[in-house]
């Protein structure tokens, strides 16, 4: 195998795309957009990116058949702007195929048409949070109004450590390659994976691309979700000692 | 030396060899299997492989003599299916690496004539285990029924993290060059060395490429774990304080 | 992009510069100088450097515009001898990408004339400190007495550990390549940022480059760490128990 | 700078030299004993070698003067067999690096005409010890008689773990090559740095190589070190509550 290794599957036919990528990160937000745009479109798989930087690892599917750690590239065509989505389940495990590998996926994009690249992913806020803000990073000061308009906030120096992995090398090559590159980052309490926070950007995506796609699948997820975390709370309660009683006591 | 070095130590001579892999990882599960056929068969040592990737180590045997960390490849002959089987006491330690060797044993395993892979290993559970089942995931769905009735599992989407190693490369790498893969898994507590396990997985390899050979030393060696653990348990009941006394009782 | 690149921004007409280094590090010591040259001077930015090496991240300004991670060179010049001066946001995350971006630091501040090089950070004392000392590390003994005139302490085989990073790798590398190399590094109790160490060292690097720019904005961001520093002291004083009480006394 | 870079210093004319490496280790032993040698012997500094491999990183002389890290090669005559010995500060930070390093340093002593190699270090048995075995492995079995009549203990499968680093890679890496390899490994507590296992290891070097240098330096900062242990004894033991008295003891 090669250092990185691109397998076509198909030819794409879409119009002037849009890359969207959405690989596994904080409360998994932009995983999470990224296969319901696949699920809930007639999207069609274009490519498999395989790399000695991903863990050398093979996933199981549901009937035991293995298949080598890999991303992956959708045509996905919407009623609005078609899209192209890279998703998977790795990100490369070291500084050097994390840039290489995001060159690639920028060759890749380039190479079907897309000049617009939207990275998604989460920003951690550290406590559970009741509204879903999106944050956004972008290539040029340019793009920044008509993100605001769909709902996009822009904060001084925000998120404070920068953005780190594909989400951010996808913002920082595009942009130096002269792409627009936007990068839409909800917020999510990080420590679940969080289709909430994920409804929230695939809202702004939609608005700003001006495409329309059945939302309830994520929406029951996030229902899911909220019982599980429903149910956690109440296990923490359950644990912690009834106050008013010194259990350490000695008469 | 070069990245990877095979130092070929002899010629095989196997009819339409299977190539099966025990690396070192949990329980020792796939090792204790691929030393098992190497000792109880007329087996010959084919080659060396040395690597950059491998530990900077050296091992030393039982008269003090030096070598330095190295897999494996094994003639095994047996009265059914021949076997080329890959040991060692090391895996790579970093991704490329792990990529790398796995392909150069396959390019060895393909030379000397093998068109199937099984490798071994153990899956954990976490706890000490009655009944010691055999996971398996293959490279084509194709493969799952003969699989089965030789009594190996298949359960949705697992080992629920994949298979990581050289074991998991050898199933997706070997997918992709269109060979048959198989990776069987022993369960295992994950904490001991276990030749059960190990029993188990061999079971299922004889039943599955129709050969026969001794069991009775992975039977011993599993009954002076037995005794181990046994041992291990009793320790832990003594130290635990016996209820009923309340030790830190203040009159 | 390549494994280094270097985007030359402008051209430098600077006279005989000297080279100073100032990336993050121990107490930021460094970087708040390089910061503070830049800041309180006509500076012009000449060149970025970026890598492979650097973390896989991009940083987000105040309008929320992304830059790929990234180190800076500027022409500073002074009334005194004009710098060259390197700054910016990380250093390589693995040893030989520290080796190869110091030595194309080194390429580029002697493609623009330089053959002295300063690099400047902090050296950890582990407790607050009340007299701000600048330690200082040469390539070649002959330096000594002009830097000791100018107030640098020289004590046998310290920093103890040596002087890691690119910092020691300018002083190490440019030695072999025959630059005259100084390093400067405050010392600093290493807990937090600390301006009034960097305050040190800059008053050295006037000293001894006769220099002379406006030292009131690192004053100032040292007096705001005075403040931050006495908040906490006080805080912590607020949580110690109050002494003279047993509050594990059972009566 | 090239990934490993050889920098030669002198010519050596010694007489079918052997080569002695004595890098950092556990307990420090086998760079104890190089130092020994090249201190209280008439020698010479041959070659410095410098790597990317190594820590980004200078060491600080008494005088503050600063030296990139590299690794050395000495002269080291003898009224019976001469030596080439190598030292220094670091090991390679990475398997890579440690074999390269290794074939270097092997690349160079053949250069310089050695045909065997003695790789020294310690070997860890995690308590204070009484006598100060020396354990021996080699490259060939032919080699262990004359060693074990010089005091060497050769134990099955010891160390239990094998031997790692420099020391073990050049047994291995020389043993391949068809060199005469040994290392001597003298047992130390590992928690401090042993001039008494080097002492030991000194010992079974001159009685095998036939030579004779003073011991006294290396026996005074074993003296020394005894004052340390017992110091650190003695404030241990004031540490300890006194036996007899019931600290929580409730009345």
């Amino acid at each position: 195998m090669k250092e990185i290794e691109v397998e076509q599957v198909a030819e794409s036919d879409l119009d002037d795309p849009v890359f969207v990528e959405g690989l596994p990160g904080v409360g998994h937000v932009g995983k999470l957009v990224a296969e319901h745009l696949i699920e809930e479109t007639d999207s069609t798989l274009l490519a498999r990116v395989y790399s000695e930087h991903f863990p050398p690892q093979v996933g199981i599917d549901d009937s035991g058949v293995a298949n080598l750690a890999h991303a992956e590239l959708y045509a996905v065509p919407t009623d609005g702007r078609d899209l192209i989505v890279l998703t998977g389940d790795h990100q490369a495990g070291d500084n050097t195929g994390q840039y290489r590998l995001s060159e690639t996926f920028l060759d890749e994009s380039e190479r079907l048409g897309a000049e617009r690249v939207y990275s998604l992913g989460g920003v951690p806020t550290g406590e559970l949070i009741e509204e879903y803000s999106v944050l956004g990073a972008v290539s040029s000061e340019a793009l920044i109004d008509d993100l605001e308009a769909a709902g996009v906030e822009f904060r001084s120096e925000e998120p404070t450590g920068g953005i780190v992995g594909t989400s951010g090398l996808l913002l920082g090559l595009g942009s130096r390659r002269g792409l627009e590159a936007v990068c839409l980052m909800g917020e999510t309490s990080g420590y679940l994976v969080d289709p909430k926070s994920a409804r929230a950007v695939l809202d702004v995506l939609q608005e700003r691309l001006e495409f329309d796609i059945p939302v309830e699948a994520l929406d029951d997820r996030a229902d899911e979700m909220e019982e599980v975390i429903s149910k956690l709370q109440d296990m923490e309660a359950a644990q912690s000692p009834s106050s008013g009683e010194d259990l350490r006591y000695i008469g």
